[in-house]
C-alpha cells in the first residue's frame, strides 16, 4: 500500500532562445521540487550572429543536446537532496522549445551541423525562430498561397511570416544550395528533442507535434497535411523534397513519442523507458502551465510574447486576420489553440539597455531596477514620448518583420528613464493591439494571465499593462510555465492523470497578487493608444493615406545596398 | 610718428547661451590676441529652469553684469603678456548676446530681478532665447497679426515666434501680471549690455539696435516702428505700455550707443569712453566675423544655429516664408538682414550624450569623442535610422516650437554610435531644408560657411553636412566669429576702419581645409533626405493627407494636462 501514496515527479524540459531548463515537478500539486539551468555556450547569449546581416540568428544543435543532459543532471542532484525525491519516481519527461527553429539533418535525423564539413556553414545550423533572413520569401510565400486555390494562410493570420518553417527553407534553397541538397530533411527543434532522447530521429517517421506543424509549417487536415508538393515546388523546383520525408500525419502532445533510451537514461542518471510526450513550443507548453482555458488569455513574456488562448473545437470560430496561428490541438486536445505574439518586448528594454543606458544606471546593480525605480515615478503621459514596439518588425497584427522601432516625443531634457517607460509602454499597447484583435472577432478576453521573468520582477510593467489593457493583469504562480507545462504533459503520457485539464487543475494556479487597472491612467492610456494607433497604421499599413509606410521599408532597402556595395568593394 | 604705427585693439564681447566671452583683436589683421571666458553662475550651465515646465529658460541679469567684469579683465591680463597691447590701444568695444532674450527693468533700466522684491520670481529674470513657455501667446499674435492690416509678419516668416519679444513679455503679462506692472519697460539683452556700459540704461531712451528690434519685435520703418498701440491692446490691453518706454528709431552696429562709463572703466582697467558699438544677436555679429557677403550663408553653428545671409537693399527680394528675419541693416549696413535656423544642434547632440550615453563611451574622455570616432566608420544609409531634429521645436521653415525629435529605423541592434550618427544627419537634413527654401526664393546659396565649436572640432559633422547639402562646407578661421564681428563693429566705431566690410576684408578669412561632397555619399543621402521630407511633412504640416501631424502636438498637450493634474492633486 506504500507504493501508492509515494511521491511522482515528471521532468519538464524547457529550451529558451538563450538557455534550457530542467523542471522536477510533483504531480500531484505542482510543486516545483527542483530547476537548473544550462546557457548554450556557442555564439552571442547562445546565437550565433552575422555582423553583415542583423536578420540572421541561429543557434548550434550540440548545444540542445548538451543542455539536455545537463540540464536534467543537475535537477536530478537538486531534487535529491533533503527530498523523497528518486530518479525512479520520475514517470514523464515532456519537452518544448522556441519555435519555428528548424533544423537540417541527415538520413540519420542528425544535424548537418554536427558534420565536420558542414560545421562552418552557418545554414547548417538551427535557425532560430528570430532570424528574419527569409523576409522576402515569406514574402513570396503569402502571395502564392492567397493566389492557390488551398486556404493555405486561412489558419495562420493570412500572413506567411520570415520566423517560419517554409520561409527558412526556402532562403537556405536559394542562399545556401548545398545545404539544402545535404538536408534529407528539416525538423523542428520541439520535435528533434523528444526524438533525439528516444531514438526516433528518422526524419521520415518522427513523431511531428500539430503545435509546430500546424502553426509553422501549414499543415492542416482540410488538404490532407502539409502543402501540396505542386505548390511547394512552384515557389521552388525541388522543394517538395521536404515533404517526402515528413509524416503525413502529426501528433497532440498528450501522446508519446517513445521511452527513454539506454543511452540517454545512462547519461542522465533515471532508468530507460520513461515515456516522452510529443513535444510544443515554449508558449503553447507555457500557456497550459499557466492555466490556459476558453476566456483566459496568457501572455508568455520573455524575448519576445507569446499570446496563447484556446477556443473549443466544436464552437464557431472564423479566421482572424492578422493572428498568426489557429490550429486544433496545438494547445489542449480537443480545443482550437489561438497564437499571436509580440516579436520583441524583453528584447527592446535588453537592447535599450546594453546599448543606451547612460553610466548613473548601470554603475551599480542592474539597470533595469535602477530605470524602473525612476520609471515607476512618472505618471502616464508625463514624459511626451510615444514608441512604436517594432525593433524586432511585427508579429501581430501586421505580420510585417520590416517594420522598425520608432521613439516621438523627445526633448532637450527627455531622459533615459522616460525612455525606457516609452518601450515599456510601447510593448503594452502591442499587447492591447492584439487582444482587441482577438475580440473583434469574437474571442472575448475575461482575464489575462502572464508569464515569465519580467511578469515575475517589474511590478511597474504589469501595472502598464493593466492600465493599457484595462484588464486586472494576473501571474502565473509558477514562474516556469513553460516547463511546468512540459511537465504537466509528461505526467499526462506518464498515466498520473487522465487529461490536460485535470492536470491543469492540480498543477497550476495564479499569485495572490492581481494588478487592477487605475481609472486615471486607463484615460490617459486610451488618449495615448489612439496616437499609437495612428503612427500603427501610418508606418504599419498602406491603407493609411498619409503614405508613409514606406519610410521604414526604404531605411532597410537602403541599409541592405549600401552594406551590400560596402562588401563588394572590399 | 610712432604713434601711426602702434597696434590699435578692439574688444568683442560675446554674450553665448552658457557663458559670456570677452576677445581682444588687432585691428590691422584680426589676430586674436587675447579671449577669457565667464561661465554664467547661476542655474543650471546657466539656465534658470523649472522642473515642471520643459519650455522655461530663464537667466539672471547680474550674471551679465558680473560677466562683463569677469570676462574683460581676463583678457586684459591675458593681453599684457608678452605684446605690446596696453589698455590704452583698446579703440572701441562691441558686444553681441543671444536673443530674442528680453529683460524687464524698472525706471532707471535695472533688471527687476536685481530688485529683492523680485529675486524669487523667475518671470522677473532674463527670458532665454530657448525659453518656449509662450508658444499660444506666439500663435496668437500670428493669427491676430494676420488678420490685421498691417504686414507685420511680412518681414518675418508669416510666423510670430514663441521665442520673440512680444510672446514672452505676452506671456509674463497674463502669468506674472505683477511683474509686467512693475516692468517700466523691456529691453533686450543686447541692448542692456552697451546701454549698462556707457550709462544709457533709461528705457525710454537706450539705442534699440535694428538687429533685435527688426528680427524680434516687428519693429520696421513700412510701418513706423513698433506695432501699432491698438494692435498691442487688441493682443492683451495695456500692452502697449511696452512700445511707450521704447525708442522710435533704431541703429545699425556702425553706431555708437557712447563711451565707457568711468565706473565700468575703473572696474575693467580700461580708459573710460571709449566708443561702444550699437549691439546685435550673436549670430548676426557672427556671420560678419565670418566673412558673409551675397551668396555667403554663414552657419553659426552651437548649442542651435542661426542661418545668416544677406541681400543688398537695392535688389528686389521676396517674402520668404519660413526664414524668421528679413530686416534691412540687421547684420550689414545697406544689406537686408537674412536669417534663419535651427533650434536645436549642438543641444541635441549634447542631450544624447548627456541622458543616453552607454559607459562604454562616457568611461574615458569626451564621449562626443568617442562616439564620433565610431559613428564616422559607418556609411551613409548603414545604420538604417532616421531622425527629425526637432527636440527644441522647429524654427525653419516650420517656425513650430510645439514639433519634438522623433527616430525610426531601431533594430535590436542599434547602437548609441548609429543613434548619434543619425542625429547629425538630422541637423544636415535640417540645414539643407533651410538652403532650399532660401534657393527656391532667388537667394542663391553659393558657399556655406561654418563656424562655432561643431564646426571646428568635429571633421565627421561636416562632412556630413557637405555631403547631405552638397556643397562645400568651409570653416571660418577664427573659432570665435561672434566675438570677432562684435570686434569688428568696435573697429567701426574706433575708427580703425570705415566701412563694415573694409573691416571685414582685414579681419575675417576661412580656414585652408574645406569639406567637398562625396559622390556616393550625396547619392545615399538623397534618397534619405526625400524620406526625411516625407517625415518632416507628415508630422509638421497640417497639408499632409495623413493626418498625423497632431500626434506631436497631442503628446504635449497630454504631457502638460497630466502635469498640471499632478500639480493640482499635490
Amino acid at each position: 500500500m506504500s507504493e501508492s501514496i509515494k511521491k511522482q515527479y515528471t521532468i519538464g524540459v524547457d529550451y529558451g532562445t538563450n538557455s534550457v531548463r530542467a523542471l522536477i515537478v510533483d504531480v500531484s500539486n505542482g510543486a516545483e521540487i527542483a530547476s537548473a539551468v544550462f546557457d548554450y555556450p556557442s555564439g552571442e547569449q547562445g546565437i550565433l550572429l552575422d555582423a553583415k546581416d542583423p536578420h540572421l540568428a541561429r543557434q548550434n544543435p550540440a548545444d540542445y543536446i548538451e543542455g539536455f543532459y545537463a540540464s536534467v543532471v543537475s535537477a536530478i542532484e537538486q531534487a535529491a537532496v533533503g527530498s523523497e525525491f528518486t530518479p525512479e519516481s520520475v514517470i514523464g519527461i515532456g519537452v518544448d522549445t522556441t519555435g519555428s527553429t528548424p533544423i537540417p539533418v541527415d538520413r540519420d535525423g542528425l544535424p548537418l551541423s554536427m558534420n565536420p564539413e558542414f560545421e562552418d556553414d552557418l545554414a547548417a545550423y538551427a535557425w532560430l525562430w528570430k532570424d528574419h533572413t527569409s523576409a522576402s520569401e515569406a514574402a513570396e510565400i503569402t502571395t502564392r498561397a492567397s493566389e492557390g486555390d488551398e486556404a493555405y494562410l486561412d489558419k495562420c493570420g493570412g500572413v506567411y511570416s520570415s520566423e517560419w518553417f517554409w520561409a527558412k527553407i526556402l532562403h537556405c534553397k536559394r542562399t545556401s544550395p548545398r545545404v539544402f541538397e545535404a538536408a534529407y530533411g528539416w525538423v523542428e527543434l520541439a520535435d528533434f528533442v523528444p526524438g533525439f532522447i528516444t531514438g526516433n530521429l528518422d526524419p521520415a517517421n518522427i513523431p511531428r507535434g500539430i503545435c509546430a506543424a500546424g502553426h509553422k509549417a501549414m499543415f492542416h487536415p482540410d488538404w490532407g497535411g502539409l502543402p501540396s508538393a505542386p505548390f511547394l515546388n512552384q515557389l521552388d523546383a525541388g522543394l517538395a523534397k521536404v515533404a517526402e520525408h515528413y509524416r503525413a500525419d502529426t501528433s497532440t502532445c498528450d501522446e508519446t513519442v517513445g521511452g527513454l533510451t539506454e543511452a540517454v537514461a545512462k547519461r542522465v542518471g533515471l532508468p530507460s523507458g520513461i515515456p516522452v510526450a510529443v513535444g510544443a513550443f515554449d508558449a503553447h507548453m507555457g500557456a497550459v502551465g499557466a492555466g490556459v482555458k476558453p476566456g483566459t488569455l496568457v501572455k508568455i513574456m520573455g524575448t519576445s510574447t507569446c499570446d496563447i488562448t484556446v477556443w473549443p473545437l466544436d464552437q464557431p470560430l472564423a479566421d482572424i486576420p492578422g493572428v498568426c496561428g489557429i490550429v486544433p490541438g496545438s494547445v489542449l486536445p480537443g480545443m482550437y489553440g489561438l497564437e499571436a505574439g509580440q516579436s520583441a518586448v524583453g528584447d527592446i528594454f535588453n537592447w535599450f539597455v546594453r546599448q543606451l543606458v547612460p553610466g548613473n544606471h548601470s554603475a551599480t546593480g542592474d539597470p533595469h531596477v535602477s530605470l524602473t525605480r525612476e520609471a515607476e515615478k512618472l505618471r502616464p503621459g508625463e514624459s511626451g514620448l510615444l514608441a512604436l514596439d517594432w525593433n524586432n518588425g511585427n508579429r501581430t497584427v501586421l505580420v510585417d518583420p520590416l517594420l522598425s522601432g520608432l521613439v516621438v516625443g523627445q526633448t532637450l531634457h527627455t531622459t533615459a528613464a522616460e525612455m525606457y517607460r516609452a518601450l515599456v509602454e510601447a510593448t503594452a499597447f502591442g499587447a492591447l493591439t492584439i487582444i482587441n484583435r482577438f475580440e473583434s472577432y469574437g474571442v472575448k478576453i475575461e482575464e489575462v494571465v502572464n508569464c515569465g521573468g519580467i511578469a515575475e520582477k517589474n511590478p511597474m510593467v504589469m501595472q502598464i499593462y493593466a492600465d493599457v489593457c484595462n484588464r486586472p493583469m494576473k501571474i502565473s504562480r509558477s514562474a516556469q510555465t513553460c516547463a511546468l507545462g512540459a511537465a504537466i504533459f509528461g505526467s499526462v503520457v506518464g498515466g498520473a492523470h487522465p487529461t490536460v485539464s485535470a492536470a491543469q487543475q492540480k498543477m497550476t494556479g495564479t499569485k495572490e497578487t492581481v494588478f487592477y487597472p487605475r481609472e486615471s491612467a486607463v484615460k490617459v492610456y486610451a488618449e495615448l493608444y489612439r496616437l499609437y494607433e495612428q503612427l500603427h497604421d501610418a508606418f504599419g499599413t498602406s491603407n493609411s493615406t498619409g503614405g508613409i509606410d514606406n519610410v521604414m521599408k526604404d531605411l532597410i532597402a537602403i541599409r541592405r545596398r549600401v552594406s551590400e556595395d560596402a562588401n563588394e568593394s572590399c
